[in-house]
C-alpha cells in the first residue's frame, strides 16, 4: 500500500497476502435470503472425522458469524480503487424515499472535492450523495415503526441466526447443541431470531443497525443485548504518524479478525481523504467523531469551534457514509467542575474539547442546544447516535462519580428526543471500573436510557499494567458484556502508550472477540455453545487440525503447537508436548471409555454396576495400549 | 545455565542478567519485625516531582510486595551452588520440635543420593533432612491453634501490610489512599493485617502458610481469601522437552514477576535432582503432585501404583522440602462413571491416573483409603495439602457437573481430617467454566470445604481461544478472586498447545497479576488502590518514566511507548502519541485546572459560581498556551 505522500493510485493496491489469506480448513459460504440480493455471508469450517475402534464418526462443518466481508473469498476480486460493490444500493432505491444530489451538499465536502492539491489522494470513483427527499425520515427505526420489514433487517435475522434452526433438527449437530442456560439482567434472548424480531427490537430502540444510506457496500449487522455480543474496533492515523494506506488496510486486518463496527479516529492530515477510501472498501459499519475534524478546521483551537461548522462537518460526513456519530451532547457547562477533584480530569478527547469550548464562552454545549438539529441531519441518511460519554472515568479513583452518571442522565434525555425523530441510537460507557462497580454501570444505563444499546470500552479493571490494558479491559468488557452490553470497544496492549500496529490490533481484536464470546456463553445465546463443544470435542480427539481451526486465531494457535513440536506427525499425535504419551489424562480417559466400549457396556455406569471387579483383570492388560 | 546433560556443576551458574536485571526506579528495602532476623523485603519504587506553575509537588515512594527474592537485590551475591540462606532455621529450630535425620528416610531418597550415576546432576551441598520429634507436629496451624505466633506468623503479617498503617500518617500519601469500599462474599479484610489475625486466620483454616521445615530458605507468605489475592505458576520438564537448568532459570523468572508460589510439575527425567535445585534456590513455596513421580517410578503404568510407593514419595518429598502438595484423594471409583458423558471426559492428569487404578483394581483410591496416614507424613514436617480437583471440568460442556461437585464434597470431608491432625489444607477448583456459573464454585466450596482456601486454575470462560487461554482464563481468575478465591493457578499462551517458553511464563504471570489486583480492588483490601492511584497519577501528569515503573511490567511498557515515539524527549512530553499536542484530552484538562488556580479560586466549581462569563474572554487568550 502507498504512503500519503505520494499519489494513492499511482501505486500498488493489491492488499498484502497477509490480511486476506483464507482461514484454513474454511470456506465462504453465502445463505440467501427472501430475494437473492439478500446473501449473508458466514464462514464454514469443514472437520475430519473421528476414527474410533468401532469406525468413523464424521464431524459436521462449523458455521461461525463471519465479518471478514469479500476480503476472505478467494472467488471474489477486490479492487481497492473501485471501492466494493453498493449491495444494498436496490434496496435503498425502491423505498423511494431518497434522492440522488447533484455533489456535496457540505461546503467543506465540495470544496474538498474540488481541491486539486488533494486530487493524487482522492477515492477516483466518488460516488454522488443520496438524501431522504423533503419530510422523509430513512433510517432503519422510522421503518421498523411503521411496521416493515427491510431487507437489512431479514439480512441481519440471518446474520444472527447462522442456520441454528436447521442445525437443531440436523442429527450430526445434536452432541454439539448442549448448552447451559444462561443468565442475564433481564434481556429476551430468543429461540429463533425472525426478521420480525429484529424489526420489534429496532423499533422499540434496543437494537440498532447502523447503515448509512451513503454506504450501501455496508454487510447489515445489529447491535443489541438480544443479539450476539458485537466488537468495535478503533483505527485512525494522527498528527504524529500514520498514513492513509496503512488506515485501509488496518481495516482490512479489522474485518478480518472480527471487528463488528470499526472508527476512525483519524485527528492528521487528509481527514476527509481518508474516510473516503475506509468507507468505499469497508463491509462493516464505519463509525467517527465529527468534532475531531471541526477541530482540525480551527487549528485546534476548541474555543473557536461554531455551530456552524460543526453542522457543515456533520454533512460532509453523512453525505460520505458514516455509519454512526460520536456525539458529546451531554458534557454539559455545569458537568465540567465535577470533574476538577477527580485523579484524571476528563480523558475523553471529545469531552474535553466540549468542556473547554463551555467554559471558554460559559455557554451551554452547543451540541446539546442544537441536538434537534443534529437529529435532523442524521435521520435524512440514517446515521445512528453513540453518544458520547465525555466525562467517562479514566482510572479506578474516578470510577462511578457524580459526574459520569450526570451526564449518563443526560444521554437518557437526549435518547428520548432522538427518537422522537426516529433516529437510531446507542450508548457509550466507561473506561475505567473496579469490578464490583461495573454492574451499575449497566443497570443505571438500561434505566436512564430506556433500554437503548450499551457500548462500552473495557471497562478497564485496574490502572496497573501499562502494556496489557487488552487483558485489565477484557475481563471488565466481559463482565459488562454478560451484564447486556452490546458492544465493546476493544482496547489494544498499546493503550495508554503509542499507536497500535496490526499485530496489536490482532491481539486487541482477538481478545475482545473472545470476550464478546464468553459474554454470549454466560447470557445464554442460543447456539454460542456449539463452537465450544466442537472444539473441545477436536481436543479430546487430538484432531489437531481441527482445534486450531476452530480457534479465534488458527495460525497462533498451529505456531504455538509448532514451537515446541514441529512435525506433521506431532499433528495427529493422541498426546501433546504439555505432559508426553504417558502422562496425558485425555488418553487414559479414552483408554477407560475404550474399555468400557469393547466390553459391550453401554456406558461405564452400567459396567461397574455390572461387577467391575471380576473386569478388573482384563482392564490391567488392555489397558494403556489402545494407544500403544 | 548448562544442559542436564552435562555436569550441572560443571559449566557456569550465574543467572542471566535477563532474570536478575533491576526493575527500573526502585530499590530494595527490608522491613524488620520483633527480631532482627525477620526481614522482610519489599520493592520501593520512587517517583519524581510534579512540576506546577505553582512549585514543585514531591511524589512519594510507592511500596510493592516484593516476591522476586534476593534475586533482585544487587547487594546480594546469588551463588546457585550453594542455594539461598536458611533463613528459617533458626526459628525451626528454637521451636525445638524437630530433629536432623541422618540422611534421607525414604528409600528411593536414600538411593538417588547414593547413585554415582547421577552424581554430576545432583546439588553439591545436600543439607540433612528434618523431621518432627516422635507425637510433634509441626505444622503452623499446630501452633496457631496452640495460640502461639510464629515468626513465619509475623512475616506474613508485615508482608501483607506493605507499610500501609505508617502510610496512613503520612500527608503525602493522603490522595493515593483513596479506595473504593469493595463488595465481597463474607470476606472479612482488617484494616490492619497483624500477627495475631494471621494466626487467628491459620488456626480456623481459612488460612494457610505453605512452609516445609526443610524448606529454610522460603520467604513465608499466606494463602487466605482475607489476604491480597495469591499466583501461581507451573513450571516442570516433561518427557518432551526441558532441562534442569531451564527449570531453575524459569523459577528466578517466575519470581522476578511476581508469582507467589510454584508447582514444579515436572514429569521427565530427574525429577528428584530437578526438585533439588529448584528447592535450594526457591525463596517462594514450592508445590508437586507426587503421583507424577509415583507414576514415573513404576514406568508409567497407573495399574502398577501402590501405596507403598506412593508412601515413600511422600517422605522423598517432603524431606526435600517441598512446601504442599497437590492429592488426588477426592476421586472416588464411584465418581468415575459420573465422567463417562462428558465431552472431555477427566483432564486432570493425576485424576485420570487415579481413576484408572481405581477401575483396573475395582478398589478404592488408595489416597482416599489411607489419607489418614499421608496426614501423619505431612504433619511431621509440615508440608500443606492442595487437595487436587481431578474431577474438574475440562470444557464449557462439563462446567459445574455432577463428577466436579461430588468430588468438592468429598475434599470438604478431607479437610476436616487433615485438620484434625492439624495439617493445613487449600481445595483445588476448576478449571473451564462460563462466567454466570463461576460464582457457584465459590459458594459451594465455602460451603462444603468450611471455608479452606480455595485455589483454581482460572476458570477458562470460553473454549474458542486456543493461544489466548492465559486470556480467557485471567477474566474467570479475576471473578472467582473477587468471590473469595486466595490464590489463581496461572494459565500462559501455550496452554493446551506446547510448553511455555520464558515470554510465555511473563505473559501468564503478568495476566494473573493483573487478574489478583483487579480482584483484590474489588474485595476492597486495604490500600490495593494506592498503586492504581499513583500510576493514574502520573499518567495524568505526563511523567512517563513513573507511569512506566509503576506498572506490572516496565520494561515491556517503555517498548511499547518507544515503539511510537522513540526519543528521550517524548519521555517528558505533555502528549503521547495516540492523539498529538492538539488532541490531548488530559492536557486540556489540565488547562482547565491550571487556569482555575491561575485565578486563585479553590477549585473550578467556585470560579464558575463565582461568574465565569466574565473569565471567559481572558481564558481564551490563556487557555491552550500554558503548555505552549
Amino acid at each position: 500500500m502507498p504512503s500519503s505522500q505520494t499519489s494513492v493510485r499511482d501505486t500498488t493496491v493489491a492488499l498484502s497476502a497477509a490480511v486476506t489469506r483464507p482461514f484454513p480448513g474454511s470456506e465462504k459460504v453465502y445463505v440467501t435470503g427472501s430475494q437473492p440480493d439478500i446473501r449473508v455471508p458466514m464462514r464454514r469450517i469443514n472437520q475430519a472425522a473421528t476414527q474410533t475402534s468401532t469406525g468413523t464418526e464424521l464431524n459436521p462443518p462449523i458455521y461461525l458469524y463471519d465479518t471478514s466481508g469479500l476480503y476472505t473469498d478467494p472467488t471474489a476480486s477486490v479492487d481497492l480503487l473501485q471501492g466494493l460493490s453498493a449491495v444494498r444500493s436496490d434496496w435503498i432505491q425502491a423505498r423511494a424515499d431518497t434522492a440522488e444530489l447533484a455533489g456535496p451538499s457540505s461546503a467543506y465536502g465540495a470544496q474538498r472535492q474540488a481541491d486539486p492539491a488533494t486530487a493524487h489522494l482522492r477515492f477516483a470513483h466518488l460516488r454522488k450523495p443520496r438524501r431522504a427527499l423533503a419530510g422523509k425520515t430513512v433510517s432503519q427505526m422510522h421503518y421498523a415503526r411503521q411496521g416493515r420489514i427491510t431487507p437489512e433487517m431479514e439480512y441481519v435475522a440471518i446474520r444472527e441466526q447462522q442456520r441454528l434452526d436447521e442445525l437443531r433438527n440436523d442429527p450430526a449437530y445434536q452432541g454439539l447443541l448442549q448448552q447451559h442456560p444462561g443468565e442475564h439482567l433481564g434481556a429476551h434472548l430468543p429461540e429463533t431470531v425472525t426478521p420480525e424480531f429484529v424489526r420489534s427490537e429496532v423499533a422499540a430502540g434496543r437494537a440498532i443497525i447502523p447503515a448509512n444510506i451513503n454506504h450501501p457496500e455496508l454487510e447489515p449487522m445489529i447491535i443489541g443485548r438480544n443479539f450476539r455480543v458485537k466488537i468495535n474496533t478503533n483505527i485512525g492515523n494522527s498528527a504524529v504518524t500514520s498514513s492513509i494506506a496503512e488506515e485501509v488496510e488496518k481495516m482490512v486486518w479489522s474485518a478480518r479478525w472480527g471487528g463488528d463496527t470499526l472508527m476512525d479516529l483519524s485527528t492528521g492530515k487528509h481527514i476527509h481523504e481518508t474516510r473516503e477510501w475506509i468507507l468505499r472498501n469497508a463491509p462493516m459499519p464505519v463509525g467517527t467523531v465529527p468534532i475531531y475534524q471541526a477541530l482540525e478546521k480551527v487549528g485546534g483551537k476548541a474555543e473557536e469551534l461554531t455551530w456552524e461548522m460543526m453542522r457543515d462537518t456533520l454533512i460532509e460526513q453523512a453525505e460520505q457514509g458514516v455509519d454512526y456519530f460520536t456525539i458529546h451532547a451531554g458534557v454539559l457547562l455545569r458537568y465540567v467542575p465535577m470533574t476538577a477533584q477527580r485523579v484524571t480530569g476528563i480523558v475523553s478527547r471529545g469531552g474535553s474539547i466540549m468542556a473547554k469550548w463551555c467554559l471558554a464562552h460559559h455557554q451551554e454545549n452547543f451540541l446539546y442546544t442544537h441536538f434537534d438539529e443534529i437529529c435532523e441531519i442524521m435521520r435524512a441518511y440514517d446515521v445512528s447516535f453513540s453518544l458520547g460519554d465525555g466525562l467517562r472515568p479514566g482510572c479506578i479513583a474516578d470510577a462511578n462519580d457524580q459526574a459520569q452518571f450526570a451526564e449518563l442522565k443526560t444521554l437518557g434525555e437526549l435518547t428520548h428526543r432522538a427518537w422522537q425523530q426516529d433516529v437510531q441510537v446507542m450508548i457509550e460507557g466507561p473506561g475505567h471500573v473496579p469490578m464490583h462497580m461495573i454492574k451499575e454501570n449497566m443497570t443505571q444505563e438500561l434505566q436512564h436510557c430506556y433500554e437503548a444499546p450499551f457500548y462500552t470500552l473495557g471497562p478497564l479493571t485496574t490502572d496497573i499494567a501499562p502494556g496489557y490494558d487488552h487483558i485489565t479491559s477484557g475481563i471488565g468488557a466481559a463482565q459488562i458484556g454478560w451484564y447486556g452490553t452490546a458492544m465493546l470497544c476493544y482496547v489494544t496492549p498499546k493503550e495508554h502508550l503509542g499507536l497500535p500496529d496490526k499485530e496489536d490490533v490482532r491481539a486487541g481484536i482477538v481478545t475482545y472477540k473472545l470476550a464478546a464470546h464468553a459474554a454470549d456463553l454466560a447470557k445464554g445465546l442460543p447456539g454460542a455453545q456449539i463452537r465450544d463443544n466442537a472444539l473441545s470435542k477436536a481436543r479430546f480427539e487430538f484432531r489437531w487440525e481441527d482445534q486450531f481451526n476452530l480457534g479465534l486465531d488458527p495460525e497462533r494457535a498451529r505456531e504455538y503447537h509448532d514451537a515446541t513440536l514441529p512435525k506433521d506427525a506431532a499433528k495427529v499425535a493422541h498426546f501433546c508436548s504439555m505432559c508426553g504419551p504417558q502422562f496425558c489424562s485425555m488418553k487414559i480417559t479414552q483408554d477407560v471409555r475404550e474399555y468400557a466400549a469393547q466390553n459391550r457396556f453401554k456406558d461405564i455406569d452400567v459396567a461397574l454396576e455390572a461387577g467391575m471387579q471380576e473386569k478388573a483383570g482384563e482392564f490391567r492388560e488392555q489397558g494403556g495400549q489402545v494407544y500403544a
